[in-house]
């Protein structure tokens, strides 16, 4: 046979099968030169409108979308996506966001009119974790740690039809990163790490974007060879809701002491040597150590090696004075992190596989010798949870604190021993999400203690003259001030199942009971 | 049910499915801690040697294996590979490295032994080309180019069982580089541009290193979440051979006078205008066609948004200089380029498949302005071919000749109008590597020619005063003084099949003509 330039081509070789003949694919040739830099329509993938987009992208009844939380409180593109994909008269979507918070109460609305059907994510806060926690849903939301998610998302656990990827910069070819380098950007976020993932496995994947700049825009978070579309918007966040949350700087006194504890059991854990790695999760007590760790590194002349996960200011300030070699970000925690992303070489954005995933060949975490971590309740098994409040109500997220928990060397729960009117330490927790056997430590205001499994930390603990007690002497402590928690009532229905990172069920949570009197 | 923690979890959720319960996995802590930087073996994947390596991957016979070509002919893995896995007695495996040159000639004997059975690459050179253009292997070699091998990966066309990657730099946990920050790495290649899409796709990947360095190694080119074993080997180069090759700086006149041509070509093109884009194929000509450019960019005040491709050291002054925004670097071709994408923010390495794949939503090469390429012959419907030397035998590569060609809005060949005795211009290549409906201008050292396609660029060459003639011009020309070549003489047998970047056939290679007198 010959091919259309008459090259004399057999219909199969042996050991190579049936060839498939050139004919001409691809080689259409632009001719219309580009006017500006950003490009002509062939070259550029920016469409006039969201909901030309969702067309475009060929999402029906049905499918999967998936959007990323690095806005946290200030996110506008999941609203924005699901009003749009509403008044188009879908139904029955499953969204499956990194992460939901108290701004996404509209999806009350979506799911009541059955735009969507069902819900993955790390987290809810605020009204609508209020409605699914007293039975808004048909089908249990499913609650994934970040790594994972990530796992679930690269296995094909989970699979996205199309990604809905806000991005702070864009070029018209979808080069994007959660920072502007002309800083003329408003909504800038730091690390796309949980969209890096969503980028890299959907099906098709639209960036939306209120900065579009000039190509190429490296170094990119998100790289135009993963996108099949852009949308241009006035915005897609508020820059104030961006950088709140999980992650202000503390003022409380008890988280402080806790913090200046966390130091002194890090110093005294063995783990402290030159080259030492950590990890600090949300919560003021947890960010607050690196403050007071930073001391004692000065003092003894210690380096670490790296510092894992959301990256804050005060690690970007340790990393900038040679304490801290190198930065891993995942998601920026304040905007000293998206700055220093912007300037520093060895700050350096990775995504939730590399980050927590435990199902590659090794992910970051594995590689931690300290993490700190919160708490809202630990139970005597060290069982944690972060995500239902004391009234059963979710009102967190799992984030990476089961992930980071399991990598780390020394896994360290930060809380405070008594909350409001209610115990940290319980029996039983009403939620796990962390399990106790990856748990090394609790210190609270009042004391710390440590895993029965971890005698050779107990002895280093002790031998530094810290004050460990045993997690029942702890509770007994929190219960002779407080009294003991009634259980939390709850119906049959289950609204919510939290995966271990493995995606193994770890627990369910319960609709919360309802009130007789309403 | 309940699991191993005492959570009561139903055995199914209607809308979820059967669910998996939590048994404890990955979960196992690490009690010890790490004595140095090389961590402690449960977190690290450096093993004994290369056979331990090789038996761990689970290679079987009839398997595929690939391998990178930035040591270009200083290249140890290819060989030091091979030569383990014939030692262990496998047989029959394909091997799929991104290109193979002089160095590669042990390849002869594994072939003969029955070790390999088959070859894809993107070229051939020195005793290994001849010995296969004259017939030693069953199967023909596959001839990819850059984005096509990429594609092949990325699709799943092209499965690689395990990937041999040699590093020049490489934590315990496998994060690697194509440089050493310490300066201490003694085997620098730069950009690991078409390793990170086998790193990426692969089964199992392998990393072989000459140089170990504390984790982190960030920046990386290969993430430690895509890497299953490190071997860590005296050398996995010599630095020497790794920048020879395609990429010397050319003093031959011929080539300078091109190179102005091919400046003059550009400045009058329609393209050379502040914010285009560049890219230079490896040759001479082709390579020093920037440096006559840089005047006219002072000249007229303007300047590139990016270059692409192979960086060179050129580039990289005109990058410092300002003159040229961004460098995406897919391969370094000097010692400069390896320097300055450690030390420069905007010189970014690319993969393959960004670079070039024609399948993705976008690759780089879509956005070019100008791509200056080499030929070693080009015929009068402008296809061109870089494979085949002038008496049939294999002694190039395809690189990404049809890659660039197809993606640039402007795709020069630059060739010499006659090379030793023979002519560049055929009405026939003897084997087309680029189809010429993707090709826009030749220029020779005895002038330009324009494809009949391209009315609009030749009205713009003719404004300029330069000296366009008509193609069949040109070859009557170079007939006149070295007359017409007779056609190559080739035996019925296929030895190769060169495959257009989207995997159909454009053209295939027959075995040159047996020596009667051998």
């Amino acid at each position: 046979m010959y091919n259309v330039i008459g090259r004399n081509i057999p219909e199969e070789i042996c050991g190579l099968g049936t060839l498939k003949l050139f004919d001409s694919y691809n080689v259409v040739k632009n001719t219309e030169k580009s006017k500006d830099r950003l490009r002509n329509s062939d070259r550029n993938k920016i469409l006039d409108s969201l909901e030309t987009a969702i067309k475009e992208t060929g999402l029906k009844d049905g499918m999967t979308i998936s959007f990323h939380h690095h806005f946290r409180n200030g996110d506008y593109i999941v609203n924005m996506v699901l009003e749009t994909i509403a008044k188009m008269g879908m139904k029955d979507l499953t969204i499956a966001p990194s992460s939901l918070t108290d701004i996404h109460a509209p999806l009350i609305n979506h799911i009541k009119n059955g735009v969507v059907r069902r819900i993955e994510t790390s987290g809810l806060r605020g009204e609508l974790a209020e409605a699914i926690s007293n039975g808004l849903m048909n089908i249990p939301v499913v609650i994934n740690s970040h790594g994972g998610r990530a796992r679930a998302i690269a296995s094909g656990e989970l699979e996205i039809d199309v990604a809905f990827l806000g991005v702070p910069s864009c070029d018209p070819a979808g080069n994007a990163n959660g920072y502007s380098r002309d800083n003329a950007g408003t909504s800038e976020c730091g690390s796309l790490g949980y969209a890096k993932v969503d980028a890299q496995f959907a099906k098709k994947v639209v960036l939306i974007t209120d900065h579009l700049v000039e190509y190429p825009n490296t170094p990119f978070a998100i790289p135009e060879s993963q996108v099949d579309y852009v949308v241009v918007v006035d915005a897609i966040g508020d820059p104030k809701g961006i950088m709140s949350g999980a992650t202000r700087f503390t003022k409380n006194p008890k988280d402080l002491l806790i913090a200046q504890t966390a130091a002194d059991v890090i110093a005294a854990s063995g783990y402290f040597e030159d080259g030492f790695s950590l990890q600090t999760g949300s919560g003021g007590a947890s960010l607050a150590a690196t403050r007071f760790l930073r001391e004692k590194m000065i003092e003894r002349n210690i380096k670490a090696s790296f510092a894992l996960g959301g990256i804050t200011g005060q690690m970007v300030d340790l990393h900038e004075e040679g304490l801290i070699k190198k930065l891993l970000d995942v998601q920026g925690f304040d905007l000293k992190a998206v700055t220093s992303l912007k300037n520093n070489r060895f700050h350096q954005q990775i995504d939730a596989e590399y980050y927590a995933s435990p199902d590659n060949p090794g992910s970051a975490v594995n590689q931690l010798d300290v993490t700190v971590l919160s708490a809202l309740e630990i139970d005597v098994d060290f069982n944690v949870n972060v995500i239902t409040g004391s009234d059963g109500v979710i009102r967190g997220a799992s984030g990476g604190h089961c992930d980071s928990a399991a990598g780390a060397a020394c896994a360290i729960i930060v809380a405070p021993l008594i909350r409001g009117r209610m115990p940290s330490i319980l029996d039983r927790v009403h939620t796990v999400v962390t399990p106790g056997c990856s748990i090394d430590v609790l210190i609270t205001d009042q004391g710390i203690t440590v895993n029965p499994r971890r005698q050779d930390l107990y002895t280093n603990l002790k031998k530094a003259n810290l004050p460990v007690v045993s997690i029942e002497e702890l509770k007994a402590k929190a219960n002779k001030i407080v009294g003991i928690p009634e259980p939390i009532q709850v119906e049959d229905k289950i609204v919510g199942v939290v995966k271990y990172r493995d995606g193994s069920i770890i627990d369910v949570i319960h609709q919360v009971k309802k009130d007789p009197w309403k």
